[in-house]
């Protein structure tokens, strides 16, 4: 009886757990901010709570959780896409820009600018139901190299952010994507990788439409574009997607200022959170001049702002789950 | 001793509750079928079990979860809005539709077709924030008062889809709505009145801008529409928001048909769910006639397609959670 009266005692005030949330956080600035942040909004006892409907917490996928260089990993899946389908059928390759993305070319297409990026992505990405699309996207991830670590794409996630997603949905906030990348490019792993269902995964929309496919109901990709999730773009995809100011928002680049201008202007407390690429050595470095990720006004305008810069190279402990061979 | 025992073996083994979770369907086919689909797909000691993360409930808003005669009740929301700004400022009625509108001249105005309609919710629904708009909504439905019944427009709702809006949540369902109603204006009640946050709302989109207003970031709704969530867009709708096919779809019109058709043709067990307006008495009687929510082909489907259509009439006890006053 001594042990059930234990059990039950214990039942009832179970041991807090002490470990630390957030391992692969190198403890200083950054780290404690987040953690007082979300202590602050946790403990009903504060003015500064919020209550768990309203811990909405966004994400920039493309270089806030996992990396984006040489080039976005979604270009990347297209030009394995454009090779696929040319083999299948040489004639599918009609125009320039697809030649070059059929051939490999990487420079030659981004040579052509965004119009060329455009063109490649709508043709990889269009005349296939969206399940079907997806399925590919997830199987690509899962098996495609990167060309720098010879990872797998999955594991090109940074391990300290995936410990951040956690320990923010253990606190009871929901956590989105919010990225320039497709929608449905990014559910072939957003659940698997990330822990993030489909439906918190907020993108660029390419046009789709409801049609029957040999008598059965379908809705297939077409080509074109229909939204693009970036700048001035994500606000308005929070709004339409959300309904509500997020109160925690992480970016990299100034592709993510307006959400962190609009997130953090909101009242109450609020975190914006910036990862600064500063580490040459395990992963990339740039900012300001960068054609990928470029960090420039986000970063003069995180000072006045109050949101946090997180150093890669000082804050991580670590950057993959993985450890790439060298 | 004795007494926490029993506390014990009565926390392990809760009493299974055996209150009647829809009392306001009366007993028979509909709420048996109902409740035999929730059963099958929550047992996890069945084929037909369906994991939480696969629960997903989607409704139909207007003529399914609340009245919709005699016309859309977002259209009359306009049509106040639009007295107003008149009242406001006689200028702003500047074309014949926008003074029938501000004359209350609701035949006059959809006597102009689609596009008039689409021209009144346009001035009406822009030139403000988001957040601003949806409070303006919330307050029209918690004062407004409908036409006949004399009932506030948040009292026009179904009581039983109330109620089965609560069983499928009390099975880990996650309930979703897919209207053609405006998002910024469903989400001005979507929590308060059905317990569905802003998150679960899709419906068409007006278009929207980021912009610096007074120095503060703002999402402001522009004039124009941006998507029509009807018919094959809800398919669309559903596959660029959630990107899964839903288990559970409620509607009760022809605009309703394409999402019945999409989200049932999916794997493993489906529930399709019309609600059928026969009750002149206590709501409205219309279908296949009706200008407003047709019900014509999906009606037809529905036998074939193993839909099953809820008799108004003869499946609730009662209609509203409010009594009208006759």
């Amino acid at each position: 009886m001594r042990h059930l009266i234990t059990a039950l005692v214990l039942a009832a005030f179970p041991v807090i757990a002490m470990a630390d949330p957030l391992p692969s956080w190198n403890d200083g600035a950054t780290k404690a901010a987040i953690i007082a942040f979300v202590d602050q909004t946790t403990d009903p006892t504060l003015d500064s709570y919020v209550t768990p409907d309203d811990r909405i917490a966004v994400f920039d996928n493309d270089g806030t959780l996992w990396a984006e260089q040489p080039v976005y990993f979604q270009f990347l899946f297209a030009i394995d896409m454009a090779k696929q389908k040319a083999a299948a059928d040489p004639a599918w390759a009609a125009t320039p820009v697809l030649k070059a993305a059929a051939a490999g070319d990487i420079k030659g297409v981004l040579a052509g600018g965004e119009a060329a990026l455009i063109e490649v992505v709508s043709a990889t990405h269009s005349g296939m139901t969206v399940e079907d699309f997806t399925a590919q996207a997830g199987a690509w991830i899962r098996t495609a190299k990167h060309p720098k670590t010879g990872l797998v794409y999955s594991d090109m996630v940074y391990q300290p952010m995936l410990e951040l997603l956690s320990y923010l949905r253990d606190n009871q906030y929901q956590t989105w994507i919010v990225s320039g990348g497709g929608v449905d490019f990014m559910r072939g792993f957003s659940q698997a990788v990330y822990g993030i269902p489909p439906q918190q995964v907020i993108g660029s929309l390419g046009k789709a439409e409801f049609q029957m496919v040999d008598g059965k109901p379908q809705v297939m990709k077409d080509a074109g574009i229909a939204f693009i999730d970036d700048k001035g773009g994500k606000p308005v995809g929070i709004a339409r997607a959300i309904g509500k100011r997020p109160i925690f928002v992480g970016g990299n680049s100034d592709g993510d200022l307006a959400m962190l201008q609009w997130s953090t202007a909101g009242a109450g407390p609020r975190f914006g959170l910036i990862v600064h690429h500063t580490d040459a050595t395990r992963e990339f470095a740039y900012d300001r001049d960068s054609h990928i990720g470029k960090l420039d006004k986000a970063l003069d305008e995180a000072a006045t702002a109050c949101w946090t810069v997180g150093d890669m190279a000082a804050d991580w402990s670590r950057v993959f789950p993985v450890e790439p061979a060298r």
